[in-house]
């Protein structure tokens, strides 16, 4: 997902710290789904035209930080478990192609929120 | 993140579908954050054994398909957002490194839980 | 917090199936989370209107249900840690009004996003 | 589900501060389960007997606050959308009952997962 040398230096991080022994791919799951309602947590209680806002002010910043925990989660996870996340991806939409053809669901809100 | 054909293919997926107006970047927050608790599903009421065993069973792929879900939400925030990943956690880890130093932190739980 | 019959109801569920080796207060609160998810997954892709007219359809049934699986995870966290609901409540209240006057904060999103 | 002057509490609360504005159902559903992450983060890294000691510290306190702040949105909400939460979760557990009849699932974590 992320440049291996970006990759490697994340591995090296934990090493560093002595933190590996904390990383059980339980944890870090967890520690991904917290980080994913931080982000949540940017958008809360704002409109469209309000995070449109947010997006153009130092606000941004803050945005971009929580996504790349996100991002370090998902990486330690996929690492850890020997997932390649590009090949993972590649079957997940083979399947979502199969299951959602566009001709029968092209715009259709209710289809989308069957797939999603 | 992904390789730039496969994000293009899922740029296509949702195009094709006439599916972008339901990706406001709050609406596909939200959906990162679901798709983030179905993965943590995966390991939910699982101890570390038996995760393991999981691991080596026909269940990893299911896992596989959850991290890819994530993955694929991620991809379009960053996308729609025009947020450069590997930019995001540089800078990132970089924050880290100056309010982690190894020597202060290392192998202590109580460190690595206010810094997570 | 639900009615003393109904939490022993929910106790005796559980039992009867001996399931409360399952019930770590880790992996309830794991449980709690992934509840909660789902039920906001019930608003996922909707805009105002929409999430207006499923209120008035049958799909109220199923929102309904999300949100009984999240009081009763939350019933069982404060079971089993001994916690009294009301009281958690009242304390929490105390500390917010103190945190934020009406004076200083009527109407303001900024202060609200602050206090949220 | 809150006793009802503690419930009267709350919505004078948000009143008092003229914050209903803020709480669109939709809104108050990302709260619930922003605040479902931050009661998980509580548990974040910490094994059974770590999780057991700071029962005993005086880090409870800050536990029961955010049980209490999933307790408030869950409130909030019920209140909002008129619904009956202890008449919510009978229902459930009917359709629970109904589905995982004792003799047929005692004991096994199998079952149990597939019902959590």
């Amino acid at each position: 997902m992320l440049e291996s040398s970006l990759l490697a230096q994340l591995i090296a991080f934990r090493k560093d710290r002595d933190w590996e022994q904390f990383h059980t791919p339980k944890d870090v799951a967890i520690s991904l789904s917290i980080e994913a309602a931080e982000l949540l947590e940017w958008f809360q209680w704002r409109n469209h035209d309000e995070v449109e806002a947010m997006l153009e002010s130092d606000k941004r910043e803050h945005l971009e930080d929580e996504i790349a925990d996100v991002a370090v989660y998902l990486s330690y996870l996929c690492h850890d478990l020997g997932i390649d996340l590009n090949q993972a991806v590649k079957k997940k939409m083979e399947k979502n192609a199969a299951k959602y053809p566009p001709d029968k669901v092209k715009g259709r809100a209710d289809k989308y929120n069957e797939y999603s």
